[in-house]
């Protein structure tokens, strides 16, 4: 199996499934279409257009069969390779992990925007502004927070959100990075989750690997002048 | 199960699991809460608040156990009734269902912005004032006919996205409607689908209960001056 991805500092989607795939031991081969617009015309479009007609990553290629659409990655993943039950065994607990996804999948939209991910940076001062002025990112994060909350209540002290590590918390990955870079208030409870989540050896080899690509692109930095 | 949704006329995440149900013989109760704003002291956010913590339709409610979000909706119905084969049976197509209505979930922003599901409303001017505007609108008629035209090329004549009724025609059941509302230009093939769409028992049902309602919202008709 391949898994086109983009930038790792930058690309929230991508960081999805293949921190999915390493920490749960699913052996797969990366394949890094780098960003360089997104304009119909762009060497990432082009690249993309013969992998998968929406152009976007990331996209998993099995044996030449396209999925696409992190959440279908995900379940494709799960069918695949049951063993490594990767959403929660209980029914209700998978239900509700997948609602949390799903949730994530399309929501979240004033985070999403006014906090791109940008894993080396670290912008205090851009997030206190942010959390001043955006009651959007302020209202997701109070989302968050219930939502992590109500998980992590239902679990042993320092466990994942269902337990073990499960889809969902490679779904919130991405969301643990933003928070550290924009350094988003969240209670010590919430926070040492974040912590767990970095902590994961497959989190762990997407940051390391992001910290080293010093591939740094305009579009993908608003709140940065110059390097 | 009870399932709460909003109004028949324009909401058109709701359509899609009451569709799903409804056309697959799963007996529900619905419950509907009807929009007068999204702010957060309208009657219909304290409403849902006992329901569902995110405060959006449509909610499923499992003997007590609420499931929220569409996607995460179809999963639990799918895997609750396996009998129904809500998702295709073979492992490509199904994994190609959940790829399109992923898609569908995050995506397609223009055409949902743009053209707000009004069932009743009838608007082929403002479709072309759209239709000439909006390249977005544009873009995501053409992805759409591109998929369309692939899953349907790979079935006989007449058939459906993955032959029968599965979760994907549910969820591409509002798209049908907006398209019809606004008149939006479509291959002949095409369009007879949407034609198909329409004519499902569970589909026309929603379609007739909308046409019943006679509740316009002022803030959801952004394209109607009076009634």
């Amino acid at each position: 199996m391949q898994l086109y991805i983009g930038n790792k500092n930058y690309s929230s989607w991508s960081m999805r499934p293949w921190v999915l795939m390493k920490q749960a031991g699913i052996p797969f081969e990366e394949v890094m279409v780098r960003f360089d617009s997104f304009e119909a015309d762009s060497t990432f479009k082009k690249a993309l257009k013969g992998v998968n007609p929406v152009g976007k990553v990331p996209v998993l290629m099995d044996d030449g069969f396209a999925v696409w659409d992190t959440l279908a990655i995900a379940e494709y993943l799960a069918e695949r390779h049951p063993e490594k039950r990767l959403w929660p065994a209980d029914p209700k607990a998978r239900a509700r992990a997948r609602s949390v996804c799903a949730e994530m999948h399309s929501g979240f939209g004033a985070l999403r925007s006014h906090c791109p991910m940008n894993i080396e940076a670290s912008l205090p001062d851009t997030g206190k502004l942010i959390w001043r002025d955006q009651a959007g990112v302020r209202a997701d994060m109070a989302r968050l927070s219930g939502l992590w909350s109500e998980l992590l209540a239902a679990q042993p002290e320092g466990a994942l959100l269902f337990g073990d590590f499960s889809i969902a918390d490679a779904y919130f990955a991405p969301v643990c990075m933003r928070i550290k870079t924009y350094e988003l208030p969240l209670p010590a409870d919430l926070a040492a989750y974040v912590e767990r989540v970095c902590a994961l050896p497959g989190v762990k080899a997407w940051i390391d690997d992001a910290l080293a690509e010093h591939d740094f692109l305009d579009f993908e930095e608003p709140y940065r002048l110059g390097r």
